[in-house]
């Protein structure tokens, strides 16, 4: 079988591995009774179980599996990553930011649920993020400390949440090649960084390793965003916040090449059996859609 | 000195120390560059400093100290409380939930930065309340796990996000007195006995000195509910959702005593000597507004 053939069915498998394990998650959280807190899980299921790629979660296995851990390992960790990428864009659905009625074919949370409860649908998938990473890594005090450090760092205000607020002031602004990678790295980077750094903590990475993968992770995020804008590109090509519209298509071309390049060279400081992720890099440059 | 004035000055004093660590923290956070990230740093000052009560961070000051711990070991983790007592109020105000304009006197956190950016405050605060826990508690495995597990528990669908959502459901319906309970404990008496319950566990206190500190945190927190009632009598007396409109101005004044009796009951398990705390529990009882 060729084996690009075979990397992509194993990376599907990974995804059917994180849906299963988010969607039970969530139906199985043991709550309070009464309607009103059923209809609220309902309204975190619906968005966390909408068909999105999955890709900080499998990347989060991926790496974990790379060091010699497991998927099971990585899982909780992994679903908190990915519950904290779903409030974000239910939050970021709302009438009071991109005001969005549609998300991978169907109606945003607030459609379906009201503005109230996707509002605390998002507070309450923030909140979980940190209580699964407690139930299940806190017999190792050094990793629940960590673990809970950074996915706070990389989703409020020094991460996610900051990238969020700079890319709502830049308005129609004119941004610089570094203020836009800048914007990114905060905006989605940090939150791809951290599937990965997290994933190398709960592996029992070294300390070498974990900064060379943390690299990793935040070129692996950039290159998505800058492989965007050049697929995009025509689309794009007038845009203030695209790098096609501020550098040009064949000068983004070229970043994106040389984004990858650093970012294969990172995960080779760790390993030189890592298959599946530099699948997801080179996949990342010559992707279609 | 007459001993309720000492014990309101030593009050006001705990306030004062606990108002300085929360503003040095939110002006003190390493943030990265920008105006907007600058703007939505002072959305999140305007909130975490706009002249509450400090009850949660006082109780669990209060409680640490009734213990042989410190202010200062519990402080980190009191701001942690208030942060998300803050975001929660950031989001109730905005005008998907209760559409308010002023809160203490001023305007409402989007009245001044606009609906998104008070989305984001929320947002960075609730994330931020997991960061300041792990910075300062990450020494010790067990606490820093267990803070975290149950502040998440505390602030979540399990209790006061949950409380909201039973809150907006119920909507005029008449609620008997045990709903209405409920209500309170999810609503705010999670976040109230968290404070307590944080504040024992960071004091190294006993299994069952936490469980009965548990109790008296959450009776604290349901008397005052109870008593805000008694006071706006009159006011509420037609309200379904208040104890005097549910079961009448006197059987709620004794609910109020039995609730007050049970509480102290639970604080003399663990201290007979918590002059302080009795005080916020009889204090509560008499006060006029």
């Amino acid at each position: 079988m060729d084996l690009a053939i075979q990397l992509e069915q194993e990376m599907s498998l990974k995804v059917q591995t994180v849906n299963q394990f988010v969607e039970k998650y969530l139906s199985d959280m043991e709550l309070p009774q009464g309607a009103a807190i059923a209809e609220l899980r309902k309204s975190m299921l619906y968005s966390a179980t909408n068909g999105g790629k999955r890709f900080r979660p499998v990347l989060s296995v991926l790496v974990a599996e790379m060091l010699g851990s497991s998927a099971e390992k990585v899982l909780p960790f992994a679903t908190a990553v990915e519950m904290i990428h779903t409030y974000s864009l239910i939050h970021d659905d709302l009438p009071c930011m991109d005001n969005d009625d549609m998300r991978r074919g169907k109606p945003t949370n607030h459609k379906v649920f009201g503005e109230d409860f996707a509002l605390l649908a998002g507070d309450a998938l923030l909140t979980e993020a940190f209580l699964i990473i407690a139930k299940n890594y806190s017999e190792n005090g050094f990793v629940v400390g960590r673990l809970v450090q950074l996915l706070s760092e990389a989703a409020g205000i020094r991460g996610m949440v900051g990238g969020q607020a700079i890319d709502l002031r830049a308005g129609e602004k004119q941004l610089s090649q570094a203020e836009l990678t800048h914007l990114h790295l905060l905006k989605t980077g940090a939150l791809i960084r951290v599937a990965v750094e997290g994933a190398a903590v709960i592996a029992g990475a070294k300390v070498h390793e974990i900064e060379a993968l943390k690299k990793f992770g935040e070129g692996l995020g950039l290159a998505f965003q800058v492989a965007d804008d050049v697929l995009d590109h025509g689309e794009k090509d007038q845009d203030v916040r695209s790098f096609t519209g501020i550098i040009g298509l064949e000068a983004t071309k070229t970043y994106l090449n040389q984004i990858s390049k650093n970012t294969m060279d990172e995960l080779h400081k760790v390993s030189a059996d890592a298959a599946m992720l530099e699948y997801l890099v080179s996949f990342n440059i010559s992707r279609k859609h």
